[in-house]
């Protein structure tokens, strides 16, 4: 099977490099077109990342030679679409919100799909918040988007916050097992890499921890209840439950963040080994359609005391796993956790491109 | 006036140093018998502590030149005693909790009074777990606690775990204010000087969290209702709320313990204001006393987005406060907000040698 | 082809899990015979490293399934050795120097060839310390060995501390292209993991670097004279030079040696053209037999201004290879460079592996 | 005696704030104006820093109600030196370095004197670079400098390099001492402190090390050579000697340089004692003069195996002291030593204001 040709709209950030390097031996896609910000446009992609590739490996292959473009040009993504090089874009876009929305929207006008990772849609009524194993029933609005717009091939679906990526998919699994979910408190410990390049200054988190990053409060609250939300009529409904408060620290560890979650059910209320046993048999679209990217289980329960964490964790499954460990009751609501996913992989790149083969396998490309 | 001559049991290790170090220009208490594991019986301090000295700084002082003495042997301290060397101990033992329990009773049994460090005796029914600024009137029960054993001049007090200062004196404030407190989840973040000396390993902390300390979340859901509690006939009862829950964590910080409370109010609930108010405004005893160690206020409301922080806040008001922040309102129960205070000072040697000047000043010594 | 039955002698440390993992997938060896102490023997190696796996990757494998034996016991292994499950050992025992030397004498004189990572033998004159790159030959002295001890198959071979592995190949690399070294000062930057677990307390290391590590200037210093050194009639004869003046620092990096080269040459110079010329085309006998755990290069040379880093850099190559940097005149000698290698890849299990695999194509197996 | 009133331009930089506070007690001096950027004029120092503040500690004092001026507007700060209200100035300005000079140059032209941190003149001719145990007889070269640009009370003084405290001022006791050095190879492990705020990316420094600092080597094999030169009629003349070659890293250091030094002696050798001797009884005009910021002992010779160490030596001697160990034979120059200091104090603001007490107590103020 020939691969898809994509693009990849802010290359050469830190999001960006993730996105080239997962993809650089991909079985269905193939990064065909790079685009960043005027100044890298006119380079190689190799030119343009000297001095700031920020990943441990360097993955071989061609792409170190594309020419990179300016992604404020659609008609060069046009061009290249048209030439059979860009079926459609992942965006990485660093932008200000404002810009990488309107910016955005202008590629899927164009009639280019925009797979995104950036927060300028997320709110978007009739754009979908995918985690492949938790909504991929969403991706039936795309439809409507489209006639919204008056976009024929164009759409635009996004991705949530890396923070909110450690306890998600756990409590789906929950929901999902017939267990309403009515409040739950969550603590996160956050990578550094969540910032992106330069980000936090050392001086700030050397034998220091941060109880603050500005808005991801906001978003750990919110972003699951759209999620979480149901499909109706032409809109996505937020789920109503549950209540979340979120308190978000920065830790000074490289890449993995952490949740630890007190959550109180409604009236039914299932064992301790009930949860675990849920979470272990846990499996959505992605893994029933054996997707390139994703995990062979979603979540993994440890039953070691002292498990997950970031370190020893974040790379399970392709780094694409949820671990979830600590499962205990809890003395205040009903259950306590410790979730943890890759901030980079599973919570940015990665699950960007497990959102792109999900639509793939619908026939979305 | 001259200095009453003190001993530190347990003084070669990390609390113990500590105490020697914070002691060494104390204008009540001065360091004149020092003890510890057999293995440094014998040896100047100096040599006992050689290539195992924690601290940055190395305070001078003629403590270096003493002569440890074995902890076990009760008969040596009394001897230092009836030469007016030893009126009574700190005790930073590092034993287990049996052996420590039985040789601080052996110490008070001797007529030298103990105030502990140690977790051995802080559910002895009879025996005050005090915070200076919370529940000094827990010191009324010594003529209990020495009526039941048969003791004459020998007494034991303890102080609480480090992990629940940085948030049991500002609930304490709030409920002097007159605001019952139902429920919390508090979530610490936690420095690996907690853990004393090796204690953690390097590989399990760099570029790491940690979500587990074994028996720390028990403690910092039980040890605050004790502390809360009330002096009532001979007994000190236990307060029935707030209902805690904790998440404990393992973070790579050299001293400051951070925890990230939500928490949820009885029917009068006092805004973010007041609570600010309260805070600020709050003094205890040994404010009041103007004891040496006590801060000048105890608690300090800060009002930057990102404080307090483990390395900008911990040396606040000598290491005595508790530095608060990021004071909101919290979207499942009532209240949010992040405690910090130094582990080692504020939560141990520090908190012990504020007992010890809240005992003298009530002529206890 | 059937793969051969290996051993692993201290299977549960820092090192034996990092054999025990390596080994997971390995084409032409399997671990069928794990020892460990006696406090572990017994036990399935699963239930042996509970708590104790430092690993982020948890290889999935038979291994898990193991029993332990007594490592003190040769009968064992020696019958398993009988009965076609155990062909040579893996020595990761980390007991003092003589019992360790005089165990892998005992496995040697039972007819069991062990491949070493341990220091005690390293300086016995007929046992040699391999980097596969650089002296293979020395492989030669095996059978000279043999007949000293009058061992029939068994023997033994070391490979050398996980410090010089950053210059050492590069030094030879020089030499084999007929540059004579007369003298350099190294100064390491050695990573967390080369002390063992736990190892360095994190309280040591947190915003620290330590400029002491116990032994390891000497290891160094000398080691490297022997490996440069020659087979002459039936002894390993040092080399006379380069005369090496080291300083080791520990750091706070998990993984990972850095050394900071100054280096002196002999008469002839080399331009840094040459040099690099040099050490891009090093091949050595591992990689012209293809041996299965040989980088495909041994040493890479990194243009960039500020690499080779422990982060980016340790785990090129499979973790084997060494990388080089900032290769530039010296001001007070010759050269400057900056080596990188993965001390528990390349400077422990993975440079084992590497002899064990040279050793087989040799025939010794 | 009535404090001198100065200014601080570069005020709310990471070396300005530095400055301030410890200035914030000074007995001599007090800060009476502070410069920085048009961003910052207009503001009180308390607007300008906020959310900038990088210290762990908040001085008191009414320098937060100082109304911030633009630093490059001369004309304000010589109103103030009329109003006398700013006799002089520290600069820790961190723009570009022509601009730098020019201003810098402006201001003494202006009658008002530079002490200067700032590296833009630091290879003037005229102007000294002064570490105050070690050169302060360069200050004599004061007059020709006002000579040669016809300024009648304003001059620049500068200070060296951070990376260069650590080992210069011992190199100096062995000059005196009247041992000729004439060659050193030093590898520093540098702070992230010293590459100010925001400087080094967490993502670069997390569990790791970085082998290279722009401009840092060459600084540091230069700087030395200039302040251990000699006043030779109008000029100062460089040293010729030591020759020295630098390996400058980046490490996961707040705090404190180190430094690893192998030393080559001319024909005359110290022993290892003499040589401790020798910086033990070391002493500069700054502990003759007892300037209030110079430490009681320029120069602290410990005993331990592995220190001096970042997190316990960098405070010593008010931050003010070089601390060094491991002092020993070295295998291929003479000695090898390892040097500490801390690089904001005595590598900046502290050495800054030193270098003021000293030009002070010879009249210039």
């Amino acid at each position: 099977m020939a691969k898809i040709p994509v693009g990849v709209l802010g290359a050469t950030g830190m999001v960006g490099q993730q996105y080239l390097s997962l993809l650089a031996d991909h079985p269905w896609f193939e990064v065909r077109y790079a685009a960043a910000s005027p100044r890298s446009a006119g380079k190689t992609y190799r030119e343009a990342v000297a001095g700031r590739w920020h990943l441990a490996s360097s993955p071989s292959g061609g792409m170190w030679d594309l020419r990179v473009e300016d992604a404020n040009d659609v008609s060069r993504a046009l061009d290249a679409n048209r030439r059979g090089c860009c079926t459609f874009v992942f965006s990485a876009l660093e932008m200000d919100k404002d810009r990488t929305g309107a910016l955005e929207e202008a590629y899927a006008a164009s009639g280019i799909p925009v797979v995104s990772n950036a927060s300028a849609h997320r709110w978007t009524a009739d754009v979908p918040m995918l985690i492949g194993e938790v909504n991929s029933r969403h991706i039936d609005i795309i439809p409507i988007q489209q006639k919204n717009h008056g976009w024929d091939r164009g759409f635009i679906v996004v991705k949530p916050n890396c923070s909110i990526q450690s306890y998600t998919t756990p409590l789906y699994a929950l929901l999902e097992a017939g267990y309403d979910l009515k409040r739950l408190v969550v603590t996160t410990l956050q990578a550094v890499s969540g910032a992106g390049y330069p980000g936090t200054a050392s001086l700030d988190i050397l034998d220091n921890t941060v109880p603050y990053i500005g808005g991801e409060e906001e978003k750990s609250e919110n972003e699951p209840l759209k999620i979480l939300g149901s499909l109706s009529g032409n809109a996505i409904v937020n789920a109503a439950e549950p209540r979340i408060a979120a308190h978000c620290n920065r830790v000074p560890v490289s890449d993995g963040h952490s949740a630890c979650v007190s959550l109180e059910f409604g009236s039914r209320k299932p064992s301790i080994e009930e949860v675990k046993k849920i979470w272990t048999s846990f499996r959505g679209p992605p893994q029933d359609l054996c997707l390139p990217m994703a995990p062979e289980l979603p979540i993994i329960v440890r039953e070691e005391a002292d498990r997950p964490q970031a370190r020893k964790d974040r790379d399970a499954g392709k780094a694409m796993v949820v671990s979830v460990g600590r499962v205990r009751p809890c003395t205040v609501f009903d259950l306590r956790f410790v979730g943890l996913s890759h901030n980079t992989v599973r919570g940015a790149a990665g699950g960007g491109i497990l959102n792109a083969e999900l639509l793939k396998s619908r026939g979305y490309f």
